[in-house]
C-alpha cells in the first residue's frame, strides 16, 4: 500500500484548511496521491459544512490513511480548542498549529508518511505557545535536527523546468552585498547539487549562477562583487565536481531558451529568484525547503485571511505543492 | 506622402548593418513603414553582397525616401572611410557612425524625418572621435538641447503591453538605495505619465512603482526605503495628477495579471526591470528614451560581433524597435 504524504492544516483562521478541503473534494479528477492531514477533526468538519462540502472526515493513523482516503478525508487528530473563526486567528489554536507540524514531522522521521506538504501558518498566532523561530522553515530545521545539529535549510522556488533559490531572503536589498559572501554561496551551490540528485532524481545537475550587478559587472565597471565574491565560490563548487555556471547577467538568465539550459538557478537576493517565477508561474509556483533529511513544499501564498472560510482561495499552488512533494519521493514509496 | 523613420546604421563592425539589410530585403512581408538609413552608402552595399542580399541601394533625402523605398534601400549618404571588417572595429568609422546619429536627429527636428530608431554602437570605437558620453542616450540628450538645457532621457524596455522603466540602470547593486532619491523617483514619474499620454496615446496613464525589499519592506520590517523613500515620491506625484501606485511588492507586481491592470511600471534597479521583460517578451522587447523631444527606440542588443557579416542576428527585436517607432509617430505623420 502506497505511504501518504503528510499535510500541516496550518493556521485555521487562513485559508490552508479551505483548499486542503476543497482538493480532497476533486481528489479524483486532480489525480492526488492520498494524504493525511495533521490537525483537528473537529474544526476541519465544521469548516467544511462552512464551505458546504459534502466530504466524510475519519480520524486516521499514517498507516490507514491511503485505504481510508478513497471514502474520506484521513485526519491525524490533534485534540484542542480550535474554533472556526475564519480570518481571526485564536490563541488556542496556535499549540494544535505547532503540533500538527511536529507530528506530521515525526511520522516521516518513522517512515510511516512520504514526505510533508505545509500550509501557511501565521506566525502572530504561534508566539504565545513559546515559537519562537523566524519561520516555519526553521522550525523545521530545529524538528530535523540531528545530534544537535540543526541543518540550514536552502529555500527554492520551482514551476515545471524553472527552479530558483533565491541566496539571501527576507533582508533589505541594502543589506544583501554584505550577506553574501562565498562561503553561503558554496554551501548553497552543494546543498542545490546534492538534493537536485537526490531529490529530483537529475543526474549531473546544471547550475545557473546569477550575478549581483548588471550585466554581472561588466568585468568590474559595474561593482566588484560578481569577481571578488561569487566567481571564486563558483570556482570551489566546480573543484568540488559542481557543474555551477556563472556569474550570469540575471536579466539574459531568464529569458526562457537560456534558463531551460540549467536545471536550476542560483539567485543573490529575493526578488532576482521570485520575479522570474511569478512572471512565468503565474500562481503554480511552490516553495520546497532543500537540505533537509526530509521532503518539504508548499505553497507560495500566505494564509490571505480575507478569502479564508469563502472557498474563494486558488487551490493552483497548493495541488502543484502535493504533486511535487509525490514526485520528489515516489522512489521512496 | 509618409515621412520616413530615420535609422542610424550603427557600428559597422557590428550587426545593426546586417539586420537592417535583412529587414529591408523582408520589408514587404514584415509590413514595414518606409525608412531611411543614415550611413555610408558604399559600405551598405559591401555589406549587402557579403550577405548575398539582392537589393538595391540608392542615395536619398528625407524627402524622396518614401518613393523610393519601395525600389531601394534609402540611404542618407554620410562620407567617409568604412571598411566592411564584421567584427572588427575601425578607428576611421567612428566619425561616420557619430555624423549618422547627429544628422538622423536633426532631420527629425527639422521636421522631415518621424522619428529614430537607433542601430548599437561601440563605444570603444568612438573614443578617437571626441565622443565622451557614457552612451547612446546621453548622446542624443545633448543633441536636443534646447537653449543649453539637456534634457534627462528616462529608459523605458517594452514589449507589447509590458512597459518597464528602471529608475537607476548601470550601476552596482550596493549604490541603489543610494541613488533612488525621491525627486529622482518624483521626475521619472512625470517624465512617464507625460510620454505615456504624448507618445502612447493613453489617456489616464496607470503607473504601477516597485518597492526596492522583498514585499516592499513588509511596512517596514525589511528595510525603510520603501517608507522613506518610494512612499513620499508616489505621494507628492498623486498630488500632481499623475495615477501613481505602490510601492508595490516587485515579485506579486510581475505575476502578468497584476502588471497587465497597469500602464508602465517604474522598478528600481537594472534587474527588477529587464528581468521581466526577459522573461516574458524573449527576444522581441525593445528599449524606448522617453523625455527626448523626439522619439527614439532600439533594439534591446548589443553590436554581437561575433554574429556580424554572417546574417544569423536576430532581427526580430529590431524589426519590434522600427514598428513601435512607427505607432509611437503615427499622429504626426
Amino acid at each position: 500500500m502506497t505511504k501518504p504524504l503528510a499535510i500541516s492544516m496550518g493556521e485555521p483562521a487562513g485559508v490552508g484548511p479551505d483548499i486542503i478541503l476543497m482538493l480532497f473534494a476533486r481528489r479524483g479528477e486532480r489525480a492526488l496521491p492520498p494524504f493525511i492531514v495533521f490537525g483537528n477533526i473537529d474544526f476541519l468538519r465544521s469548516r467544511a459544512a462552512r464551505l458546504g462540502l459534502d466530504i466524510a472526515i475519519e480520524a486516521a493513523t499514517a498507516a490507514n490513511a491511503a485505504a481510508i482516503f478513497a471514502r474520506a478525508l484521513p485526519v491525524w487528530d490533534i485534540a484542542g480548542d480550535v474554533p472556526d473563526q475564519p480570518g481571526q486567528p485564536h490563541d488556542a489554536a496556535g499549540a494544535v498549529v505547532v503540533a500538527a507540524i511536529a507530528e506530521a514531522v515525526a511520522a516521516i522521521q518513522r517512515g510511516e508518511c512520504r514526505g510533508l506538504v505545509t500550509a501557511p501558518i501565521h506566525k502572530g498566532a504561534l508566539y504565545h505557545t513559546g515559537f519562537a523561530f523566524p519561520g516555519h522553515t526553521e522550525f523545521l530545521a530545529a524538528l530535523c535536527a540531528e545530534d544537535d545539529v540543526v541543518p540550514l535549510p536552502v529555500m527554492m522556488l520551482a514551476h515545471e523546468d524553472l527552479r530558483t533559490v533565491p541566496l539571501t531572503i527576507h533582508v533589505p536589498l541594502k543589506d544583501v552585498p554584505g550577506l553574501m559572501t562565498a562561503e553561503l554561496i558554496h554551501h548553497t551551490l552543494r546543498v542545490m547539487d546534492y538534493d537536485l540528485r537526490r531529490r529530483f532524481s537529475i543526474a549531473d545537475p546544471r547550475i545557473a549562477v546569477a550575478g549581483l550587478n548588471p550585466h554581472a559587472g561588466e568585468g568590474g565597471a559595474i561593482g566588484r562583487e560578481d569577481i571578488d565574491v561569487i566567481a571564486p565560490a563558483i570556482e570551489k563548487a566546480r573543484a568540488d565536481g559542481i557543474d555551477a555556471v556563472g556569474p550570469l547577467p540575471a536579466d539574459t538568465l531568464f529569458f526562457p531558451p537560456h534558463w531551460r539550459s540549467y536545471d536550476a538557478v542560483l539567485a543573490m537576493y529575493h526578488d532576482q529568484a521570485l520575479i522570474p517565477i511569478k512572471t512565468v508561474a503565474f500562481d503554480a509556483g511552490v516553495n520546497v525547503t532543500l537540505g533537509l533529511p526530509i521532503v518539504r513544499t508548499s505553497p507560495d501564498h500566505g494564509t490571505a485571511f480575507d478569502h479564508a472560510g469563502k472557498g474563494t482561495a486558488s487551490a493552483t499552488s497548493f495541488a502543484a505543492a502535493i504533486a511535487l512533494a509525490d514526485r520528489m519521493t515516489e522512489t521512496t514509496t
